[in-house]
């Protein structure tokens, strides 16, 4: 280990708030961490402001930039973790696919989707960290900034999501290529599929080799899949993820698994060695705890459109939720969605103080 | 009983292919009948030669043209049944809501969505039947030029569903100020659902006295729900009406519910007193049938984008479907979701012809 890997080893271990790590291996916690996914974003005037200044893609790709807007929610809302800003989408970016983000026209966007097999070969899935040093460089900066306050999550889109992206070039009601590929041209679907895993893995290990505490593998569209094509071409591919990490690692992250809407296989997804389940507000976390045994945590679940609400009403849900779940440990507090833009980040914080007391008061 | 009503009773009594109303009633077929939501639909150029020449509204409200775009799918592509053509907003607009359909852009709209109590007090859900009484002319006329082909299915939006409709004035992507209601106004809620839940309960007995062999309920937007909120602001709901329906029909039609997206209620779903519960893509049918036990009928639940493949692969999924079922015994063969506009409807008659050989050839 050179002298800035001990250096940064050191503060590894002396978080001072290290409750998301403990709640991740099912240790015991006096009360549930609580974050949210998308909290680095537009519901914050203070991230508005420095967003004004700079593109989106700019941001991301800027560590002084990434780093400043990660830590905002931890002062600003009072969150128990931080998550490196960034967007899933870097990774078809860094294999060589074109990324644009149209100011004021949604997300980012691929010009020239995927669609033939001779796209899917000059994709390269080599030097995947290399490539996206910045968020490397992000991350270590953030950890820096941190100062041990709270853990530094790290996050990926899972290859299904990232395919489905790829092949229809944007969001999309139905994915109608994304299924044409799959149900048509399986073989090439596969092959897709591979390079992302293994540009995916490679990606995941960087950001725990530079500092990640924990990392997150979002599969935003596994809920488009019937349960046989889920298992098929993405839950079989976020296990050799999440192998590949746990085996090119030395520090045992922990890592998160959230597959949206793909609550038909609960007991595959707690089985594939991932340490926490992220879950949508459209199951029964207590049930899904019964099912799921004491093999993982369970992260999430509380329905995203709570925070259009009061303080009276937001209270009374994260409160009905530690009840039913009748002890914090291997909880994490989540919304079953990302933080939407247009939320009063006043109810954000009241949600964040609601989270920290529920266990406390049972 | 009137010469009429005489006459009418004696057609449904001699219907030719009853295969639907036999599989939900669960008594033994020799294969599983098969029709598709939203079949009477944009796909077809029959349909879109007579849509070119009428609006939207004026289809759905003048019988013959209503029951000319309802027939053409038993024609053009050989499905077991008729849907009778019309829109799950026309409650809404019966209770006294304009409704409009701008050319080009989307499905009907309403423009002054329900936000306020006094909205919700001046609708009315008095003689729901006369002020739809073009949607029961509709079926009349229908039965009478089917003859006794197939059976023709009546249907509702589900209270739910149309609720969300009314507040937010169209589709949404998070359903935010229907989420607002039900959340910090609760009892506007349930005024509102039980005043939608009356005018559903009506209309649907109309329309099985006007002649519909048997209903669907659709609660489209039930997946957006927590399982509790599904609970109390959907499936109570639905209950009443199958109750209402029961009690107040002569003929025993059956009652398919499908509440698309809330999987985590199956049991639930299939203990209300229906006789079928549709299902979506995102289930294992085989598995819901071992849950749903003895008692309902299954509607589906092959992926909507099948219809964007080949020959081959439609062929390959509706037998797989049926290889996993075991019996055509209770099973309805359907698409999970509504038929998309731009299938190609040569793969629509693949799916129809492969669902009727595949119990065949087990």
């Amino acid at each position: 280990m050179t002298t800035a890997e001990n250096a940064l080893q050191g503060k590894i271990m002396q978080l001072q708030n290290d409750l998301l790590l403990r709640a991740a291996r099912l240790e015991p916690i006096e009360r549930a961490p609580v974050w949210f996914m998308r909290q680095a974003g537009r519901y914050l005037p203070e991230y508005r402001a420095i967003r004004a200044k700079h593109s989106f893609l700019e941001m991301i790709r800027t560590p002084e930039l990434a780093a400043e807007v990660t830590i905002q929610p931890v002062d600003l809302v009072g969150v128990d973790a931080a998550i490196i800003f960034s967007d899933i989408l870097v990774i078809p970016n860094a294999m060589g696919m074109e990324l644009v983000v149209e100011e004021g026209r949604g997300g980012p966007k691929f010009p020239e989707p995927i669609r033939l097999y001779k796209q899917i070969k000059s994709l390269s899935d080599k030097n995947i960290a290399s490539k996206l040093s910045y968020v490397t460089d992000a991350i270590r900066l953030t950890k820096e900034k941190l100062n041990g306050r709270v853990p530094l999550i790290g996050f990926s889109g899972a290859p299904w999501t990232l395919f489905a992206y790829m092949i229809e070039g944007e969001g999309s009601k139905d994915f109608r290529h994304a299924k044409q590929m799959i149900y048509t041209r399986r073989e090439d679907a596969h092959l897709l599929l591979r390079k992302l895993t293994d540009a995916v893995a490679q990606y995941l290990i960087a950001q725990i080799d530079a500092g990640a505490d924990i990392v997150q593998i979002f599969d935003t569209w596994a809920g488009i899949l019937t349960p046989e094509d889920f298992q098929e071409f993405s839950l079989e591919y976020i296990a050799e993820i999440v192998r590949l990490v746990k085996e090119h690692t030395q520090r045992r992250a922990p890592i998160i698994v959230f597959c949206k809407g793909a609550n038909h296989s609960l007991s595959e997804q707690a089985a594939i060695g991932c340490d926490v389940l992220g879950l949508d507000w459209t199951v029964d976390l207590a049930e899904v705890k019964a099912l799921a045994g004491a093999g993982v945590a369970l992260q999430g679940n509380i329905d995203p459109a709570i925070l259009y609400t009061t303080e009276e009403v937001i209270e009374e849900k994260v409160r009905a939720l530690a009840v039913r779940m009748g002890s914090p440990c291997g909880h994490i507090f989540n919304l079953g969605h990302g933080i939407a833009p247009d939320v009063d980040p006043d109810n954000a914080r009241v949600f964040v103080r609601a989270a920290k007391e529920a266990y406390k008061k049972l």
